[in-house]
């Protein structure tokens, strides 16, 4: 597999492990990457100095490119900017804020650059600023999503239409099939979040990665639109969140609800009663926890098997 | 193109129009047939001898297989049972409702049923009723919907996974690449609504046709949960149904807000500020009316490129 996020990036497949607070630190990230994925160290969960270790950690593990993904709203921005320039990291993925303030900063030191988006007009204003590619997340998607709630199969070739820099899909895609989906929509790669999830590698507490394998499907939720939009799963915090917005809870009500460390409680903590737990539609039919390096490898064994019986049709 | 769809209902592409209220009568369904595609007549939106008219009309105007879509919550629902069977209507589509209440009835008079679905149980359910095939619809089509919210990206595979009969996938699909992911989904065929609702043959009313085609990103939602889910474009209506549910609106006082043939009233009349308009997602990007035919060959065309640039991949 050769493309335009292969060559960019300089991996082996078109495969980006999202970068995931309270999932993704440097074992996750550098098990993708040595399997030919791109690994991302997921920064939004993550103090600065926390950061840097991880950092330093994941470029001992591993000689390929790896990223850290960026939540541009993150209190501590200036810190974490400081740190992927001074550690030179090869890849950012920002999300969750303007890509204008921080991009031209990163791409002047060498640093790639791709911004996270859920709809038409920011993926503009994206390639507007500047950045190298774009990552385009359909409302399947865990964690934070759109306003838009636009999915996987609308967003893509919306997106592959509007602007002319590399589209990484992601949003429900978590096997080859998918994969190969995303690509026949006009993306360059695809991110994998919830799959990687339950990968070995994932920091995500054992009694988080055993209650998606138990997951069917309707067991997500988007959910607190009124905050910003999050997919959760469905547990008894999430109910609370429900029934407070059926009673007509205010934007404080909620925020003071949602509180603080909710999600380190329930995805790192592994509290599935009162933690918040993010994570993506496709729990619904994973049901195994394997290693990073043997998803890969079976997403792209499907991906070639799916693309041998479009062939043939 | 040769797949289990289309040797079942005898059709060149596996590309079938969604019958919907208001807007597939007669002269869209035959020329979608005439066309190489399935075309249905939306029976939900027809009193018993309208739907006899149109079922003589069609097949006047196509000696190639169509079908009939009845919603199983249909109050006259036996007249429309008996009329398909009267008519010698080779296929029959059915949702909202119980599959195995129906099924066999039609089966025993030589007629293929077909059932919709939104979710796994409900796909298990059709096939053990004995349906011939399955459409798999997500989240993002337009009108009544599921309330998982499960997207086509995520419900597709999953439902191909658990039935053995041919799966049909419906929900953001309107282009040859949309067709495509599709199939790469494991799909034996495509259900396609939006794009034909804005087809010359199609009998919704001009304005409606025209505020499709103005239509950007995020111009729809799924709405009026508490009642049936069902995907509206954005107008005066959806907003004082999503008024009435933030001040807490009862079920009853939203039934009461929805009236009578709100969806007569916008799709068909042109009402677009009273009116109820149901339409997909995919609404978004679709900018052009054209003829039945011609949106059937132009995704043909697209379809067979995209599976080219897979392959070069």
């Amino acid at each position: 597999m050769q493309n335009r996020i292969t060559t960019l990036f300089g991996i082996q497949y078109p495969i980006i492990q999202a970068g995931m607070i309270w999932c993704s630190g440097w074992e996750l990230a550098s098990a993708v990457s040595n399997a030919g994925g791109l690994g991302i160290i997921g920064a939004g969960s993550m103090y600065p100095e926390v950061l840097r270790e991880h950092i330093q950690k994941v470029k001992r593990a591993t000689h390929r490119p790896f990223a850290v993904n960026i939540p541009l709203l993150y209190p501590n921005i200036d810190q974490h900017i400081a740190t992927v320039i001074e550690e030179r990291v090869p890849i950012v993925f920002t999300s969750a804020g303007n890509p204008s303030t921080w991009t031209k900063t990163l791409q002047n030191e060498g640093i790639l650059v791709v911004h996270v988006v859920s709809n038409e007009k920011f993926a503009k204003k994206a390639e507007d600023s500047g950045v190298d590619a774009i990552v385009a997340e359909g409302f399947e998607a865990g964690g934070h999503n759109g306003r838009e709630e636009t999915t996987t199969m609308v967003l893509v070739p919306q997106i592959c239409n509007a602007v002319k820099i590399p589209v990484i899909a992601a949003g429900g895609v978590g096997t080859g099939r998918s994969m190969l989906a995303a690509i026949a929509l006009g993306a360059d790669g695809v991110q994998i979040g919830s799959r990687f999830v339950v990968s070995e590698e994932s920091s995500a507490h054992p009694n988080f990665k055993k209650a998606i394998l138990e997951a069917g499907d309707g067991n997500t939720k988007l959910s607190l639109k009124q905050l910003t939009p999050v997919r959760l799963l469905k547990n008894k915090f999430w109910e609370e969140v429900e029934q407070a917005e059926k009673n007509g809870a205010s934007v404080e009500e909620l925020k003071s609800l949602l509180g603080r460390a909710r999600a380190k409680k329930g995805m790192f903590e592994g509290d599935l009663e009162d933690g918040e737990l993010e994570i993506g539609q496709i729990s619904g039919y994973i049901n195994a926890i394997k290693p990073a390096a043997d998803i890969i490898v079976e997403i792209v064994l499907e991906y070639t098997k799916a693309l041998q019986s479009l062939k043939e049709l």
